[in-house]
């Protein structure tokens, strides 16, 4: 019997002023295709907490369609996108990027997060005309191993790509989880003026669906919306999602889910400090993943759902855990409890 | 001031049992990417209602979605898929099929609907590897213009395609209001028999977003989730469209809320016909193509909403009217003694 | 026993003055991908012909390569092209430009030339967003069923194209037949200046294999070689193509031999019409497409060879009859002599 | 002034017997699009090379368009290929892969070559549906470093790829120098018997250009004549790469100029030896790669023409020399004694 699920970030529905909003504003009729009053309010939202009124913004149904239709609306059919070898894109996707007809070309960096000098070599490239031309970074916000940007890192790379006329796009399907870590020094703000085009996650910060593109750059603003109808990505009840991200905007709801997240997470994280275990990466964001002996894994996995993310050695393997603006405090005591259980018995 | 919109059958939210049950399900935890209890409940309902228990069922976001990722599912490169010039994919999706790489054939057709006649000299290529080479048959029912197949209809475009090695894949945004239109004689296990595969569309029926794609061709489900996966069109929380066709499903409510629409339909019908007013097309469906005078359009207009389609002379236009499983029938009985009481002007 | 071939017009090699070339250049050293002296060379012919001197000229190895390369290049995702129905990409490259993600959209045309007129419908796009985006024309000169376009006829649809930011594209597979026919009015330099980027046909005009593509409005040339490369459009030893093409511009040869190619023809038509029989199309080109009497062609087809291009009634059907700059006229003259005798028949 | 360059191997023309075959047949007329006499002639005799006469051959332009054509003719959309970071594929075809919609997974090699331990990681995908899913291994012989597989190398590859169902095609670009190196144990009819898809190099061994596809598996052999023809790789005078064909497998002719041109480099190779210096890799065949001084290479630069192909430390470079089959020996014993000559100033 499953206690509760550690597993991901995505196992529950969504916070009941949605449900609330969606049951209030059922029978109203509004415009398709993203026209519609929430969809609009959400938008306005959204450029008030950037200070950018012309920022463009759309509301797309999840991650993987948000990034492939991003960068096909960038990329000239030469051109490619520079990526950590652990970016969602270059891993979890199926080739949603190649099969828009772009390469990765990815970077090994060990903390999931790209820098100048990782970048730098792969813009020397020769000779002309015979290998594609790098016109993208791809990094997320947090990465899919916990970890986030400082403020310094992201105006570093902002800069660099600047200078070698690169587009800085910044995948944030945990984005609210990024900014409400405890090491965070980054603000909403901040990261749309540092970017061309990052966007907000909504499926894993407390929406049904949905994640909200937000381009900051001119030039890439001009027919998006062909684009997102191309692909499949402009939904006719688009007040779906607009009704979702209005709620999550208001008093800043989506970042205080993810710090409820985050604190949890947190909990866990110092408990397995306490115990004198290591992780595998350094998180202070929703994701952690602790080194555990097989021995206490073996247990847990009975009580608590969690990936079993990569062996470390013989007897300890990586564990990956995630919180949720959902999980309830008193799971995360009973799950510190039983890992204290546990690993006295050794 | 608008009295109601009959503009589209997707200006309302969703039917208030899906609400309940979001609200009902919301803190459950569930396992993501379409593998949930409500997912699993609903294609157990679909296969039921076929009496087809090896069908392979997946719920996508959208109906461009659905078509695009059907498609490229199944063709080759070099193959292409046959359309009417009105088919949906033929007009009205920016490309989204010529984007996955194939070529659209588009057969002229006034009603909207494809015979093997009109197939026939599509088949016809030459000389051999110079020509696309056509695979699917792609119909929509009801159609873009409101009309329906009939039984033998579609059973004589079925074994057509059969002798042909043809694909036949439906387009069923609105088959709920096609399979309840009342000169309707087809089933869903019909439909599910005379066709490889097609879809039941939620968004325009009642749920908020979610068209399920039914596969019953055996050489057309393997691997199909790789090809979700990769255009984007596996959500994380597929629990979102799962409840919805959950409980669409439930008593038949899906057909329910669908003859709704197709009643208030023919009500405004009825009315047209009786001003002596004729139509752009034959429809019993939630789609009606009135042709009035401008000057009648023109006062109508003012309370309200729909398309005017097409000038058919200089005083004398289509309009397309649309009814849904929200269309209250007190709107519809003052849109017809508005449009009585317009008529007797002149 | 066939006398000989009025098939094609690529059944035989190349000139002879390329072989001489071929020969003696052998063995000098050049770089490779078109960086080589001759292709520099015949690009300097093409630009002083058509007296622009910042011309871009590019030399790929085929036809259907050409065509889609160059609207690869061209479009962006979401953009289409317009072509006649007869258009040889819409009818006989496979689906080549649709595997680069791109619609053409077909205009029905009984000459095989597109007119502003023809173009206006196609323009009419609605709603926005929801249909692909026309951004070319593409015409052939001559067509594909031997028609050719006089000067005020693409002087209109050059400006209509520039009244409505369409870029018009020439595919001259035919272009010297085109040039030089009886009725044209037209000069290489005036189709430069007509169009924004065209080709002039090496492969059906006494080249082995070779098409010169010449880009003369500036936006479109950036990054070309890219789009060439990743396309498998860039020879090694470009040297193979640049040699052909710097012989064939020597003294306009490649204009004497599609001269020579259309007397013959001519020839062939003023037979046809003397003996009082039609044609399919009005050409005065390289191809002509006689109707004649089924018996008749029975007669013809054993001792030549042409393709029956269609039947017109029960009776007579079209032939396609092509010349060449390797067409002897004692061949024409044993056909010419057939056609009367078997036409004496009946 | 430049004796002589060793950049490349497709700085010359083409063997002279090809031009005497080209001048001797060249006003015969001939089927287009390869199925002249010549091309025939050519597809048996490496039928009756390799013993197998049901294998498929097809005559291709160049490499990149070979490698894209059979790679696009093999994959499912979510299918991807692997090969080395230093495949051909990988770094200098400009993305053409992806722009077919596949991704390149990249295995880091230090010798070029691939093997069943490099790629095990690569298949070790999870979870399901959310990966791409490997296909096909790419492989070069000669490599793009100069190395070559063994029989023992190639057999345990094919055996690994059997095993994992997984298609084996090799870029035999310089396959005739692969099976001509001192330490080759391979003969042609091995390459086809344990791989599934190959092609033999024209352009790098005697040709103007040409690539010969040879299909071995059965299940990749339907449909790839439309696959040909979409991507532009069909040439309307197939003749012209047919005849060369003919004549460079006449008394093995290809193998014989391979073998001059790997005569040549091992000479090379064995006086940068004898003065002591080492190389980049270990190779007989016709690419080698001398890590000389640079300021050996700032003297030898000024006489001969190679690729400066990387540093090595502070004061020493790795060059790329390329002999080929036009290559004279007497300029390899200028070189030779150039590099004697200098090397002693120090």
């Amino acid at each position: 019997m499953i206690i509760h699920s550690f597993t991901n970030d995505y196992s529950e529905g969504c916070h009941p002023s949605i449900l609330q909003a969606l049951t209030e504003s059922n029978l109203i009729q509004q415009s398709g295709y993203g026209d519609d009053a929430y969809t609009l309010s959400a938008i306005r939202s959204i450029r008030n907490k950037i200070g950018d009124d012309n920022a463009e913004v759309h509301l797309i149904s999840g991650g993987t369609l948000t990034n492939l239709l991003v960068l096909a609306s960038i990329l000239k059919p030469f051109e490619s996108v520079i990526a950590a070898q652990t970016g969602h894109i270059s891993t979890h996707e199926t080739g949603a990027i190649e099969a828009t007809g772009h390469k990765i070309e990815e970077v090994f960096t060990s903390d999931g997060k790209l820098t100048p000098e990782l970048i730098k070599p792969v813009l020397n490239k020769f000779p002309e005309y015979h290998t594609v031309k790098p016109r993208v970074v791809y990094i997320s916000n947090s990465t899919e191993i916990g970890t986030i940007y400082n403020k310094k890192e992201l105006t570093d790379l902002s800069e660099f790509c600047k200078e070698n006329d690169l587009i800085l796009f910044m995948d944030g399907a945990r984005l609210p989880s990024a900014l409400t870590a405890a090491s965070n020094d980054l603000t909403l703000a901040d990261v749309a003026h540092l970017t061309d085009v990052f966007y907000i996650g909504g499926t894993k910060s407390g929406a049904l669906l949905g994640e909200a593109v937000v381009i900051t750059n001119d030039t890439l603003k001009k027919d998006f919306k062909y684009h997102q109808k191309q692909r499949g990505a402009m939904m006719a009840k688009g007040r779906a999602i607009g009704i979702q991200f209005d709620q999550l905007l208001k008093d800043d709801l989506i970042f205080k889910l993810a710090a409820h997240a985050n604190t949890l997470a947190t909990k866990i994280r110092n408990t397995v400090e306490e115990l004198g275990y290591s992780f595998l990466t350094e998180s202070d964001s929703n994701q952690i993943f602790p080194i555990l002996p097989n021995k206490v894994i073996d247990k847990l996995i009975l009580k608590y759902g969690f990936y079993i993310w990569e062996p470390v050695d013989a007897d300890n393997s990586a564990i990956r855990m995630v919180t949720s603006w959902a999980t309830p405090e008193d799971k995360v005591n009973l799950f510190i409890n039983d890992l204290k259980e546990i690993s006295k018995l050794w």
